[in-house]
């Protein structure tokens, strides 16, 4: 079990994700061109592939095939992709670059920059929802559309959004960081997981294991996140040390320290590995992704 | 036939939408309580409910009854309310006022207004979805959610509007404006016919009649709009009139004149009508809709 390959894995998996991208996603032409242009460039700006590859890894875990779950993992690529380029924008976080490469509204403009975020989320939906020309049954196909909703909305990644603008340069406790976070970031790496089971055909007490799995992974790299914020190396990060510290962002460190975060995220990497206890090698490439998250350097 | 009150019937329709979007949208409370008041704002400032109130009629020209789409009727208001918060922004069309009051980033801020438009059109989707709830087909539900991409996303209204931002200060064909109207109101106000008369139960004939109805009406409604941009009267209109042209809008009046625009009108309302040739009392409401068109003065 040791022996399993990660680097190997994520970089076989990103490739798989990276075609499928490219297979359904439209080319620029038309009147409509600058539009698919601006959503290319972020969708093809060199991403980690972390969802769609946690979405596939939980179809397989459940029992199923990645091709059929492979328009739904794309979908759920466009939906932090578009939550990216708005995140960036001068009225969010005005960010210039992200992975070195100049931010959507730097190369394409504000207005373009914004319905390009629009486009990729809108469509994201037929993606999810052509997974029933795949085989997989109209009503899994509704219940993981609504999943994804519920990730991405009020309840979830945008409601996280809104928590982190209004708490900026403010006091805030531990609990609030914490429900950002869960709703910010984690609601969607869960949503990844807990559809990738679902579409694999995952029964009841699966999908909930994976959603479970979900919530601490997703938090756990929040933690890290931060904490290499903090430590990290920044030939192997996409962003500038001490950031987070420049922003005034209420960040794990800042709120408990350096040594009493490393232990947050210690357990909650436990606590994920404990909710795939009733799964064997199938779910090998997930515990070995947990693991992984204690010991990065980007 | 001609007894048939319009003024009557969309008043008690917008009644019977405002009833369900009041039901169906959230409180603002918690710590989102921002984002769901900047979104309660726009959805509830006083907008004509159009696309609700054809989608519910297609639905029981197609033999259904209103109930059961009313969650698909609310959503494509949000659909509609989200792309009016994006096009308003600065970066967009920077208007202050809409419909006699502040735009959403007037009083929420940018960010938030960004945000409130992303959860408008993120919650929709939930919104169609749960029409299978309603005991509508998931197979039926899942089409509904497909068209509503296409007439929101890339091949509609997004696509029209980033045409609509190309084309500003440019000379530009009759054919242009038209393929950019299709997208940009056309689509959405097509597919609200389109996706009534799904969820109503319509066959393959009834439905594409709708669609094509739609289409006219979508046209008919636009030239008429750019006529009463020169010719209107202030008091009844959202908008000051002669903005389009102050704005270098390419409008059917600045490029093909007045009376053949109100020609083009007449003539979209008449191919409107005769796609509802087939149908009988039950169109009435959709007939008088599109003959109104040629007697608005706002």
């Amino acid at each position: 079990m040791g022996e399993f390959d990660l680097k190997d894995y994520l970089s076989r998996r990103r490739q798989v994700v990276e075609e499928a991208l490219e297979r359904i996603f439209p080319a620029a032409s038309g009147l409509e061109k600058k539009l698919i242009e601006a959503s290319r460039y972020s969708l093809f700006a060199g991403g980690k592939r972390l969802r769609p590859i946690l979405c596939l890894a939980a179809a397989e875990v459940a029992g199923g095939n990645i091709e059929p779950v492979l328009p739904a993992a794309c979908a759920l690529e466009m939906i932090h992709t578009y939550s990216l380029i708005h995140d960036d924008l001068p009225a969010m976080d005005n960010d210039d670059y992200r992975r070195g490469v100049l931010t959507n509204h730097k190369v394409f403009g504000e207005a373009v920059a914004i319905l390009a975020g629009d486009a990729l989320l809108t469509e994201a939906f037929d993606y999810l929802a052509s997974c029933v020309d795949e085989g997989i049954s109209a009503a899994r196909v509704l219940e993981v559309i609504r999943i994804a909703v519920k990730a991405a909305g009020y309840r979830g990644m945008i409601g996280g959004q809104v928590i982190d603008l209004e708490c900026e340069n403010q006091k805030v406790s531990l609990a609030t960081v914490e429900y950002m976070h869960i709703h910010k970031t984690g609601a969607l790496l869960s949503a990844s997981l807990e559809i990738g089971a679902i579409l694999g055909g995952g029964d009841r007490e699966r999908t909930k294991a994976m959603k479970t799995f979900g919530h601490h992974l997703g938090l756990a790299f929040q933690i890290t996140d931060d904490l290499l914020d903090v430590e990290g190396d920044p030939t192997l990060m996409g962003k500038t040390p001490g950031s987070d510290a420049a922003k005034n962002k209420m960040t794990y460190p800042a709120l408990i320290g350096v040594a009493q975060s490393k232990t947050a995220a210690k357990e909650h990497v436990e606590s994920s590995l404990e909710a795939l206890s009733g799964f064997g090698e199938a779910a090998e490439p997930l515990r070995a992704i947990a693991r992984y998250l204690l010991v990065r350097r980007g």
